[in-house]
Order: C-alpha cells, then structure tokens, then sequence
C-alpha cells in the first residue's frame, strides 16, 4: 500500500513534519474495495472520510419512486463520503458504490477528531478542502439552473477529466439530469464540430 | 453597535482569550444596510463574508430567463455570503439582498486570511461553520428529490423559525421550488388540521 498522493496532496495545502506525517499514516486506515462494492450504504453511518488512491466512484441518491439521482463521482485524488452522516454520525441519504476497483485511505470519525487535537494545522486543511467541494455544489446547482445541456456535459468533462471512459453512459446522463439518449445526441453533435 | 452577538457565537464553537477577542474584532467591519439594498450583486467579487446582527437577507441566482432562484435566507446568527466569489475572489453567481433594514458584521476576505494566522484556532471555527453549510446544502437536494412540497415546508419553516412573518410568500414559494397559488394551498390545509 502506497499513501504518498494522500501525503502529497495534503502538502499541497498544509506543510507537514515528517512526525506529523507519521502521527497522521498511524491513524489512516488503507481498504481495498472490489467492483461494485459500496462504501457507504443509505440507512447505515458513515463512519470513514475517503482519500481516494486508486479506482472510481459515484454518490447517489435513490427517490422514493426508485429512480437513482447521481450527485457526484470520485476518482483519484478526490475525497468521498456521506459528509452530513460522518460529521453528526445519523444515518446516511447517500450511497456510495464503487464502480471500479478502488484503493482507499480512510479516516475514521473519532480518529479525525484526534488528528485535529494532535495537528490543528489539519483544521486548515479540512476547511480548505470543505470549502471547495461546497463551492463545487453550488456551482453545480448554478449550472442546473442557467447552462442547456450540452454545456454542462462540456463542465463535466473538464471536471472530470478522462471519466467518460471509465464511466456507462447512462451514468453520466443521470449526473447531467438527462436522458441517455440525449447524452449520445449531445455527444454525436460535438464529434461533428471537431 | 453591538459586536456581542458575533462572540457568543463563535464561543459556541472555539474558545477566543480577551486578546483574541480584541484581534478579532479590530478586523471586523459593521455596517447597517437598508431594506432593498444589496451586499453582494452578481457579476462582482463578493468582499466580505457576513455574520448577521439584526435583520433578514435572500440569496438568490437570477436564470437566464430573467427567472429568479432563491438559494437561502439569512437571518439574525446566521452566515451570508457568495462563498465561491468569496473564496475566489472572482465575480459572484449570487445576488445576497436585504429583506429589512440589516446590521452585518464583515470579514474582508485579506483581513480573515491574516486572522487565521494570527488566531489558527479560527480554522476550527470556520471548518465547522462551513460544513454545517454544506450538509444543509445537501440535505435541501436531497429534500427537492424526495419530500413532497408539503413536507418541504415544514422542513423550511423547522429551519427557519418565524420567518415565515417575516418575508413575503412568492419569495418562501421561490425557496420551495413551487407557484404562490399551491403554497397557500398548502397553508390553508396546514391550517385546517391544527
């Protein structure tokens, strides 16, 4: 197991010691997830933050008519969680699935809360990072409300860049709120004006 | 002006020393706005990010059908801003208006980065304030998919009390996603099965 890109992206905001690196690895926990797997289950706690090493994943929600809502995918170096489950431990809205085999860094809730005591510069960093995923929902929400389609699907790639590859199409629809069908129509379009 | 409030609050969370205190509060700005004035207008870079002293605020997004989005309400103890802008110091999505006459208590975005150097714990404070934000943000899309306009009423009115006198009802429909018509519809009921 290799957390060097937990460590690296970690330095990108925040500079650690070489004991504060250790403290922090001592209290990560490394899983690795198959295909299909879920990572969080709605109904039961969140009880990890997710770094993501390696692999691939989609948070969902499931209405009460069965319909699945993608609200976002994780792939390396993203973080992934039902936040509001993991922050006040109740049971989680989301579901999140591995769609890939994924490698994970995990904090658990009470181990983050220890880190915090024993690096507080990590509140800097969570903030940060917190920060930017809130930033990125209201940006998605903007999104909704004032790009058509096509324009959102161009958001998305260079959101997520190369993830129209490891990724089914009807996914990606159900992320853009479409239909799969005018997914391949928006796609087909754009390999037209290249 | 009375910066009390502003205190008390933030002692809910972190434990300032009269020195932090005095720090503090020689970087906040206070300022009184009036009923229809505006703190943040889309299009500029949101400055400040607001504690709320007295008084009432909607943040809204206007679509590109000229059709307004009201994404929250601020009221007294409450945070306000366009967080993106902010943090970005790019223009803002947002548009963050007063309802009634308002007292704010400011952050400049240069003055709250060199507060978080001078007091770190301040880190903590906003790292929870901001995931609060986020799971609230969360919590109102998973709401939009699965709660019928009824329950998403009382959810609102559980999250804001007594706003309900305080703000007109196209505007509470606005937040809710649906016309004037079916949200009095909807009180009306409310009223009978008291």
């Amino acid at each position: 197991m290799n957390l060097q890109p937990l460590l690296a992206y970690i330095n990108q905001y925040i500079t650690l010691t070489p004991e504060e690196e250790a403290t922090l690895l001592a209290k990560v926990r490394y899983r690795k997830y198959l295909k299909g797997q879920f990572v969080v289950q709605s109904g039961d706690v969140c009880k990890y933050e997710n770094f993501v090493l390696s692999g691939c994943l989609k948070t969902f929600y499931i209405d009460p008519e069965g319909q699945e809502h993608i609200v976002m995918f994780a792939v390396e170096n993203w973080w992934t969680a039902d936040l509001g489950s993991f922050i006040t431990q109740n049971p989680a809205d989301f579901n999140v699935q591995c769609l890939e085999n994924t490698e994970l860094a995990q904090f658990a809730h009470e181990d983050l809360e220890q880190l915090y005591q024993e690096i507080p510069k990590l509140e800097r960093f969570f903030r940060i990072i917190i920060q930017k995923a809130f930033v990125a929902s209201q940006k998605r929400v903007v999104n909704s409300f004032s790009l058509p389609a096509k324009e959102r699907y161009l958001a998305f790639k260079k959101q997520y860049p190369q993830i129209d590859q490891r990724v089914p199409q009807y996914m990606i629809a159900s992320y853009l709120g479409i239909t799969k069908e005018f997914l391949s129509k928006i796609r087909n379009q754009l390999i037209l004006e290249q």
